[in-house]
């Protein structure tokens, strides 16, 4: 592989594709906040506003504007969406809603614990660009909130009842993994080393299960095996997107150990993900081999694909691995094959499993601006490095 | 079409395939209840008890009961999941819960209307076989509560907002216009008719749209249209489902100009909701063509296809309209090709859109014992009387 003319293409796509599409077609001019529903063309077909996704955008133009280049429009758009934010996103004590109307009147209560984590990344991320002391505070009480909610993360809204099988998601302490980094230059330096530590503790010793080469979505409290749907369910993609947060946290404490292991679990979960038949990566899966409960497992996510790319190729740059690097190049065949459209801007979202376009979008409720362009830039910076 | 080798199919299918297969793999001899997670050849891969599927496998066996022959299998089988049920599916004041352990601890907590609304059906049904005054009283007391939580149906754990995007959903009357005729014999001929003639103006009159001849699954709680992922959403087969239950109301009341329109809307859903290119209908289409919000909206669910069967049949038998009866054919063919499952028994549930099966299962979370016999016994009855 010619690493310097791929860094190009990837450095290409994100400041002449991507970052373009967003800044003309998802801002909102007269109400503020981004519309992330966009069509193939890049029209707006729905406008309610994902805090997930409002949150996501003011991080990633933040991000680029503090790392990239210091462009005014990237700077802009970050702050109207994160004015947007501070005005409606919340219930006024820092409690993030679901979603929003347009004109920003709350449409889905607080339930979700990752409206909080991308506020979080946000307002940490654009308080570096700006210097602003708001944006810091709101970053660190979100970030406090956070701490507090860990143990019952979606609150009264929880219907699981309880005392029956008590689990645990393996999505907050990998979110956790990578917010930690984002928001050090904010905390006290004890509370972030302990939250890496639990953290690791958590991804590496419970989540991830030696016997089965594999990391479990759902454990039981203590850290078991519950077989039951939830306890059954393997979701590839998110496994492979944690093991670069670990890469990440592995270069900080100088841990080659960590990175190592990383390596080998994103190389055996990539194994057990790989759809042989069709190419990609199956959604979810079912540990045992039984039917998964959701119906959407067999379909190929571009989340999934291009935060693989990313592990793959910071496991080649950290240790080397040519099995690593041969991934990263089967990958990037199958993402940029099957995800990039040739003929509008912007990348589609989701494919069925024979790798064919499933919904007609460039962003919706869940896809909006970030997985695209932070796995371009994080594959641009690596190539670049190589 | 030979209806007499017809009946006479639908017939041998429920009787020597269907019933055994649930009758032989599904009871749980040690703790009571069903089993409803079994793989293709009827092996249980998960022990988990689901109230609605619980309930609607007690209202089956006591159906057949009633109306088909005496069979003490059929009876002892709904007997003893019923009490199951009584014992362990709620809270001691008949708050239906939605999952429970296969020893009957409570998992999931009484969030989901549609727990009661199956619980209901299911001990009136039995009650009529049994003469048990408890029975009566269990179904006649879970009706109030249902009348009673129909505003908000599902309490404390709505996560919308309240007050700004307040819409109602089609799935509540939908039922209630089909559990009216299964509680007739319990409560006051009042409250039934008074429930009947509410459902019937919601479904004809709020969500059927005459400009679209669509039926929309949620709209404000004035009956607008909302353009929204909500309001936009159109699921074909839940409409047409709806059609055959309207079809009995019309009958019980009289009224041809409510069957009139019930096929008439029938008709319109299925020329939208089919899908012209594989065959089968879609499982959520966007009324204006967007994106859906649901990513198996182009899946092909045995359900759909089942109700959609009866409908066309029913509309057939009621008003002559040969328009159906060319539908039911169609049905007929793609149901008994793609979802029977050739090699072991019942039928598959969910295929993908080329109609290649998706999830190798005969029952799960959501399939049990009920659309597949209740449409063979319906089919088999209007085609014995063609």
């Amino acid at each position: 592989m010619d690493f310097k003319l791929l860094a190009g293409q990837y450095r290409d796509e994100l400041l002449n594709n991507i970052l373009p599409f967003w800044i003309e077609n998802s801002q909102d001019r007269e109400f503020g906040g981004y519309f992330t529903c966009l069509d193939r063309e890049g029209k707006v077909y729905d406008t309610d506003k994902f805090i997930w996704l409002q949150g996501r955008q003011v991080w990633l133009f933040s991000m680029m504007y503090n790392r990239v280049e210091k462009r005014k429009e990237w700077l802009d758009c970050a702050i109207q969406g994160a004015e947007f934010l501070k005005r409606y996103g919340h219930d006024g004590n820092l409690n993030w809603y679901f979603s929003l109307t347009r004109e920003g009147k709350p449409l889905v209560q607080p339930y979700n614990i990752f409206s909080y984590t991308f506020a979080t990344m946000a307002f940490a991320q654009l308080s570096i660009a700006t210097g602003s002391e708001e944006y810091a505070t709101i970053a660190k009480k979100t970030f406090d909130n956070i701490i507090s909610k860990q143990d019952n993360p979606k609150g009264i809204w929880n219907k699981s009842y309880p005392g029956t099988r008590e689990l645990k998601g393996f999505s907050l302490p990998m979110i956790l993994c990578n917010l930690a980094l984002e928001i050090e230059h904010l905390v006290d330096k004890s509370l972030i080393d302990k939250t890496i530590e639990t953290c690791l503790d958590e991804v590496l010793n419970h989540f991830y299960r030696e016997d089965l080469g594999l990391i479990l979505e759902n454990v039981t409290t203590d850290g078991q095996f519950s077989d039951s749907f939830e306890g059954r369910v393997i979701n590839p993609g998110h496994s492979l997107e944690a093991m670069w947060f670990i890469m990440d946290l592995g270069v900080k404490l100088g841990r080659e150990d960590i990175i190592q292991k990383a390596v080998e679990i994103a190389l055996k979960t990539i194994e057990f993900g790989w759809d042989k038949q069709y190419g990609g990566i199956f959604y979810f899966m079912d540990v045992k081999g039984y039917p998964t409960q959701q119906l959407e497992w067999d379909q190929k996510l571009w989340w999934v694909h291009v935060e693989s790319m990313i592990t793959m190729l910071k496991g080649y740059q950290l240790t080397g691995s040519q099995e690593s690097l041969a991934w990263f190049e089967k990958l990037h065949n199958y993402t940029w094959d099957r995800f990039k459209d040739k003929e509008f801007g912007e990348w589609f979202g989701y494919l069925d499993r024979r790798g064919d376009v499933l919904l007609n979008l460039k962003g919706g409720k869940w896809k909006g601006c970030f997985h695209v362009p932070r796995a371009l830039y994080q594959c641009w910076n690596i190539l670049d490095k190589l």
